[in-house]
């Protein structure tokens, strides 16, 4: 019992002491790297304004090391991608001055305070200067785009006016206003990520008197697809979570729910139901998280959303099973998530230049058909599907993964066809006028729809790419695919048999 | 990887033994405080009765010290509220009498055991003899009413009956019968807490021969609102549970979650996606749950529930950041859970007392009018925002906060607007006979009007609250409640659609 | 804080090795048993092939011990519960040729396989060399025949067509497909079981070479009632999880969570919002949960899954509290899962040959009248009973335990009566032709039975049995199945009103 273990540990810290001298404590200063003059006149005063970020970033790497030493570690030991970092930051922990002035003339949040040039909205190309392969990888990653393909594109605009915007109901008729900005950044740009602007600057009274700051639109977010004050797109922090931008943190699958939990995307939940989620839950406490390179079977047991999806991966005799990527699609041969049907990946992170042969801005039309210049082909597929299954093969026999695949191929295939006989309801309710397709996502009917390829289609197919067997049946699957199509066709037949009877 | 660890942690058992002679054994009575004899009359047969309560108490911080030694801490680490302990209590541990043969004349459910007077329920009363403020303070929060809110609101009865009474279909009619008390006892009260009665004895076969016991209704059951035999209201074992009563327990978010998960109050989930239960879920390993006072970025970096609405918080400095409370209220300018429209919080925790114009035991008309002289006003709400604001404020800057609260705020009045929709068009089916207010629960637009506020309303303000962005969305959020506007919408259609044609 | 911990801990690790030696190595053949000179084979390449097995496998206790050692134990510590273990096996540690070269002859995946006759499906069968007990009892458990019960059943079978049937909608018809093998296993069989069998052979391309494989079918899975190609039925590692096979990981809910979470059988949510599922997820950090046998309030301090379903449990003193079961029914007076009625529970694990009065395989006619034969009597039902009650005594007193039960048999009572009323709503919609009982499940009505039987029954029940208050009430409960009687009783008075209009 830990009660037990306490005392013990107490205990022991006592001859620790006497045989080896000192516990290293983990905050700079005291034993650890020189902190910059500008970093440490921040600390002056924030240890006592925001003495919970101090003290997270006290915890961090970046705080316990200098990136001139980190840059003298073996090739697959590095976490810093720069093949140089500016002189002056060479020696020094990496602290607030590093990160928050960084680039200043590059940022319209940039303002004086204190005698320097602060900016609050950290971004990617702020963490380029010590990572900039992350930085260059992460940019082509599909949700580093996150808010644009979903603000730039027409049909999704629709799709948040029929959830943000307000509904009234007068005279017996209901009508929905346009959503308000604040509550698109309280609902789908919280994790698509806002676009930060600068309108002006305010002076506040604050314990060190009057002081004068920039005012922020769209501020605070940390979505994973944030515009920035930089002209730059994405947050680290979505992932490396502020300040302590732990690489352990972003392993685990916590972080990952953030976003991917929903029933529009319950790709954490299908986890955690899973062999692999299992053992992780049981097993965690005994898995090192913080090791670079990420050795299986030894660091961990079984694979989290992030071993398969991006970490550098080694076996125990230190053979690279999977390079380190920030562009997730590099794994992914299909997309399964979003979108009425599963298809091969956009090949471009930007997927609102995407046209379906109707026009619309969908990689697929509504009746199934592939927009195929935009995206990747057999051949690209073949290749991420191989990578993928690198990592598999790590535990896996080749049988094993094969049988594996071709279930999930099929299922991604069969989940296709059922969201075309859902379409083909809804055009059919839309040709008989029982459905309006002016906003093609607001009446019940369609509603029904979205669900079943947003909600059970995706769940379907999450179910079967990592196993989560209920998340394909009974937890949002197949019995409510089957359902919906159901209450769809109901629908449309009570439309259909009332409507003759009108004079 | 623990097995490692399990060894070394054997290997050094015995080096520190060596070195510090016998590791302190947690088990009172070995070489912790004196029990009493009472209570050590209690663990002779108990011990092999109910070895795993035995177990769990010797655990307990109750079990390892006394109130005397408790009393010598500085205030701020001091965990008992009275200025005195009864004599015969300061110098033993706080065993099984202390508490179960505690004001046993104001027991109802007092009964003579092996020659002491035991009472099973232990209750507020009890544990004020060394927490009296904790009591007091609880006293006044809402949760401690939760029991008699529930069963003194002619209203909520009648959603009761519509959820708890049994219904049956005989000759195409539907009928609903009256709920039975262990019904209620094993659905709403589990978690408001029932009334536990006292209504005789009797005689049972115990291994030690036969012995008498009370007869309890409503038993068992640690519902926070319970109402008990001693004629106080409340459980202190809802959160902090037998018979450890561990603070760290209470800490914890799953204490809450006990309560506070499901879709009519899914505020653990909520807190889970958000950032803060990222790093709760990632971190908690290392945090140290049962520090008093409880130190941002020392004992931990991020909040749970406790953080931010009852716990003792303070800076790594020592600075107070928010004082302990029980009386969840202090810090609550909303009340955004449980009710058709979000409002200002109730000046009283008895809610039963309230009436809208209406006459209507509500806080808020069924048009969103509140019931002002019932609820705080502007200036108190702004003294509790600011106490809230305060917690935040140790990691965050006050844009950060203000920006986080305007959403917060903004989403409130939105969601208020949503529901008046809603309850425009049931104002509307009453009106033209599609459904029978008698029961303003039970029929189908009538649920789907309580899920729109209940469910997906309550839902959004949380999830806006606590940024666990998807509740707000796709998971039970603005989708859920435009999808229940509408479903009700065209539910009133067919209605009218259909009444014309009958004779 | 972790971080200073870990530095203590590698301090301590060199103070322990100067004094007691080196630290020793969990890896077999550091230290380690012997391993069998096949299995060393395997190990050759393995290592480097699949190193994330190899590595699991390395801290499993197989490879930390052998047979011979783990008899020696005394009784209540014994794993092994063989009286005798073959000659060649008892020295030398449980590796890889140990289990996948066992009863070749038996094995219709055997090959041929660098010399050894190699199985890639390890078997119950094969477990039973040294766990012949837990095979036994396993075999009569109703898990054991969860896929003959479901796919020998041609109700079930309707069921999974109305599920995995894939539906087309053309010409305003919608029809619904037969379910593809691939599909079955990929859904309901990967937690009942597939059926494995061995087609052929084939070559493949290795990293040594060209080799031959046996061609399965069914594969991959570890269901629970798997068919296995020596001709026993079940999977160990469903439970005890491939290559560690940790007893740890069996009696911690994740592992249930994989089958038992969804809406159709949601004990394990329901288990997490118990009081019961908080200490678990608050204090499993300080809980042993490798010890054999498992002793209440020093191993752990609050019950997981395990522990009233199966575990060997003793007290503190060592008296025996519940005997080890792999046959979970031992303990179970009730079936409340999965059907439309409660019952108690079937005497054979074989349920595909109940038949009730109208002739159907199902425990109780869609009246409500159970197929007594079929069924353990009420004697038998209180002898469960008394070995569940048993292990709730060891923390509670027989009042708390009583007054529990009496709430959970009054809630299953009361579920069966709403079960009956809404079956009395499909009986009335096929009689009135406004729904076609040729599947019973695929229609809307007829799906919203299902869902209040199968989900919200369950669910209510469930809630009733752990005290898991809101899954009987909002969170899948009562509340829905109010609502979905409701829902029932109006489509089908719409049919009725609607009807006598047509000519």
């Amino acid at each position: 019992m830990k009660g037990r273990k306490d005392r013990t540990t107490l205990a022991i810290l006592v001859c620790v002491i006497a045989l080896l001298g000192l516990p290293g404590s983990p905050v700079s200063g005291e034993g650890g790297p020189k902190i910059s003059e500008p970093s440490r006149e921040c600390l002056e005063c924030h240890e006592s304004v925001t003495p919970g970020i101090v003290a997270d970033w006290k915890l961090s790497r970046h705080a316990r090391t200098t990136p001139g030493l980190a840059m003298k570690k073996p090739e697959l030991q590095r976490r810093v991608s720069a093949k140089k970092v500016p002189e002056g930051l060479s020696g020094t922990a990496v602290g607030c001055a590093e990160c928050h002035t960084a680039n200043p003339g590059a940022h319209k949040d940039t303002f004086e305070h204190v005698d320097h040039k602060v900016h609050p909205v950290v971004t990617p190309k702020d963490c380029a200067v010590c990572h900039p392969v992350e930085q260059e990888q992460f940019s082509k990653n599909i949700m580093c785009s996150a808010r644009t393909n979903l603000t730039d594109n027409k049909l999704y605009q629709s799709l948040i006016t029929s959830i943000n915007g307000v509904q009234s109901f007068n005279k017996m008729k209901l009508a929905t206003g346009e959503p308000a900005p604040a509550t698109n950044e309280d609902s789908c740009l919280v994790c698509h990520g806002t676009k930060i602007g600068v309108t002006g600057k305010r002076i506040k009274d604050t314990d060190f008197g009057e002081m004068e700051f920039p005012i922020l639109t769209g501020w605070p977010n940390q979505g994973v697809g944030r515009s920035n004050p930089d002209g730059s797109d994405g947050s680290c922090a979505a992932c490396h979570t502020r300040h302590r931008f732990s690489i352990a943190t972003a392993r685990k699958p916590y972080t990952c729910s953030q976003c991917h939990k929903g029933p529009d995307v319950p790709a954490y939940k299908v986890y955690m139901v899973s062999k692999h989620g299992n053992l992780f839950s049981g097993s965690k406490g005994e898995w090192s998280f913080d090791k670079v390179p990420w050795t299986v079977g030894k660091d961990f047991t079984a694979p989290t959303c992030a071993t398969c999806h991006m970490s550098l991966i080694v076996s125990p005799a230190g053979d690279v099973i999977a390079k380190r990527t920030h562009q997730a699609g590099d794994r992914l041969a299909w997309r399964i998530l979003g979108l009425p049907y599963a298809h091969a990946h956009p090949r471009s992170p930007d997927t609102s230049i995407i046209r379906n042969k109707a026009g619309q801005p969908l990689p697929v039309t509504l009746t199934g058909e592939p927009a195929k210049a935009f995206l990747i082909d057999p051949k690209e597929q073949a290749k991420r599907r191989g990578i993928m299954q690198g990592v598999c093969l790590s535990c896996h026999t080749s049988d094993w993964v094969e049988g594996h695949w071709a279930r999930f191929e099929s299922t991604i295939n069969e989940t296709n066809q059922r969201t075309l006989a859902a379409t083909k309801i809804l055009l059919a309710a839309w040709d008989k006028k029982a459905a309006d397709p002016g906003n093609m996502f607001d009446e019940t009917i369609e509603k029904q729809w979205v669900e079943l390829w947003l909600f059970h289609g995706n769940s379907t197919m999450l179910a079967s790419a990592m196993m989560g067997a209920d998340y394909g049946v009974f937890a949002g699957g197949r019995w409510q695919m089957s359902g919906r199509i159901r209450e769809m066709h109901d629908r449309l037949k009570l439309f259909m048999e009332n409507k003759p009877k009108k004079p």
